[in-house]
């Protein structure tokens, strides 16, 4: 929004302007003030949000954990995707903490590098309910399909059907309804990580139905959304469509040349496969759920 | 804002309404569509945003690195704050990706945990300047005070000395002006941690000047202010004052109880001060700053 203001700012004595005047430090003069015309300027002044909006971190198995909340909602409805179940008490506290109602624990996919914290989750809060993709073959509370809408107070995440890492890989978007935030947020799991992507090898993986994947249900939303991915390896925490469209070193490329990346990856077996799989097809615990 | 409008929204069939009214899963019916009124939502339509802002982090340190870019401006300016040696190479790859021109390599303080990018920094992109607070007795190519504004395009950072973890800390904080991002967001280094704050027992630190600091030039910003801190060892990424205020560990407790808690720590000797404060007192290279 284009809009003509004048602001009082304080007067400001540009030490560096003469040879950085993008750029400076200016010190504070007490009292001093002067008008100066702000034109053209695009207004940042935000509104009071919906969406509460944490990314977390665990460490060892580097996965991220999002929780999102509608806090104008009077329950305040909260989601966690992806939780693990080394970080559910620091997860659950956090809840407390800012007031929230956990009302789903959702997972991307069945995850072979780590145990789904999930079943940990219910059987703290009973209330909550899983999620996963019928696709998955995975037990939970609920199961979504491509198309569908995850409803928290007055915000949603729609279920795009991503498979390629493996058969049952989902992404959720934040709603595109008038009053939800922009720009949209995309939770891609493995399908798509930031500059790369999942591996294809194992749990239904398909190196041709992944960048189909990405290309027709990624790649599509607005180039400036907001790419949230289960893992980084490097220390990155987000990256939006607009940027994998040019820099994903993966799928930037032609189909056959991914399907041959992907085939010559001889990638080592993944350490805690035998174990987190069959745990994740069942919430993360030994018993089905409730 | 309030406003009242017409949306024009896919007709949903609520499974799991009559349980859960505040949550459901809906299918999606495609090419049927209903009218309704959505009174008295909050807009949260977001505008332009002038404010690039990405947080990266280095693992074996658990430090965050933050980038900041005025992408409205036409060279794009672009600060680095609390960069580490390790992750150079990655965050100066995502600034040439992303398009913007590093101006500052900033420092919150002499960090004892790792050793500062900014010297690599300079060596690879020689009109970087660094900068760190005159207080800290460190090399720089230019020293901020408390007050002084460091400008990049339309965007600044406020300085706020908040001494104790060091001698030289400052928080730096997103400006205040009317065209400005909302909510601000403050860059604490170690002053503040996520329910926490940093130890007091070297470099000049102090724990009667840390609660000072804080609660005089942190704690008094607007509660819903984003901390961002230069570290974090259990995966949070963000807090607000709001959150600090009532949750922090440490700095909610009265003066004499946090001071006697902070002499109490028994922590041990900091592995990596030996090389790296002296390091870090001459920008992380042995060699003077151009």
């Amino acid at each position: 929004m284009l809009r003509f203001q004048l602001i009082r700012v304080p007067l400001s004595a540009s030490k560096f302007s003469t040879t950085l005047p993008l750029t400076s430090i200016s010190r504070k003069i007490p009292r001093t003030t002067r008008l100066i015309s702000s034109m053209a300027t695009y207004s940042t002044l935000s509104q009071p949000s919906k969406l509460l909006f944490r990314q977390l971190f665990e460490k060892e198995s580097s996965t991220y954990t999002y929780l999102l909340a509608d806090v104008l909602h009077p329950s305040k409805p909260a989601v966690l995707i992806d939780p693990v179940d080394k970080t559910v008490d620091r997860d659950l506290s956090l809840i407390q903490e800012l007031g929230l109602k956990l009302v789903y624990a959702i997972n991307t996919h069945v995850h072979a590098d780590h145990v789904t914290g999930t079943g940990l989750i219910k059987s703290k809060v009973p209330d909550v309910k899983s999620i996963i993709s019928r696709a998955s073959g995975a037990t939970a509370d609920l199961y979504v399909e491509h198309g569908d809408k995850v409803s928290f107070g007055d915000l949603f995440l729609e279920v795009r059907a991503t498979p390629g890492h493996t058969v049952g890989c989902v992404t959720y978007v934040t709603g595109d309804a008038s009053d939800h935030l922009q720009p949209r947020m995309a939770f891609t799991g493995d399908a798509l990580l930031i500059r790369g992507c999942g591996r294809t090898d194992f749990q239904g993986g398909s190196s041709e139905k992944l960048y189909k994947s990405v290309h027709s249900q990624i790649f599509t939303l607005p180039k400036d959304t907001l790419l949230y991915p289960a893992h980084d390896y490097r220390g990155f925490t987000v990256s939006t469509v607009g940027e994998e469209l040019q820099y994903n070193s993966r799928l930037t490329k032609d189909e056959e040349t991914f399907k041959n990346i992907m085939e010559n990856l001889n990638l080592p077996y993944p350490k805690m496969i035998d174990m987190a799989v069959p745990a994740n097809m069942v919430c993360g615990i030994q018993s089905k759920p409730t």
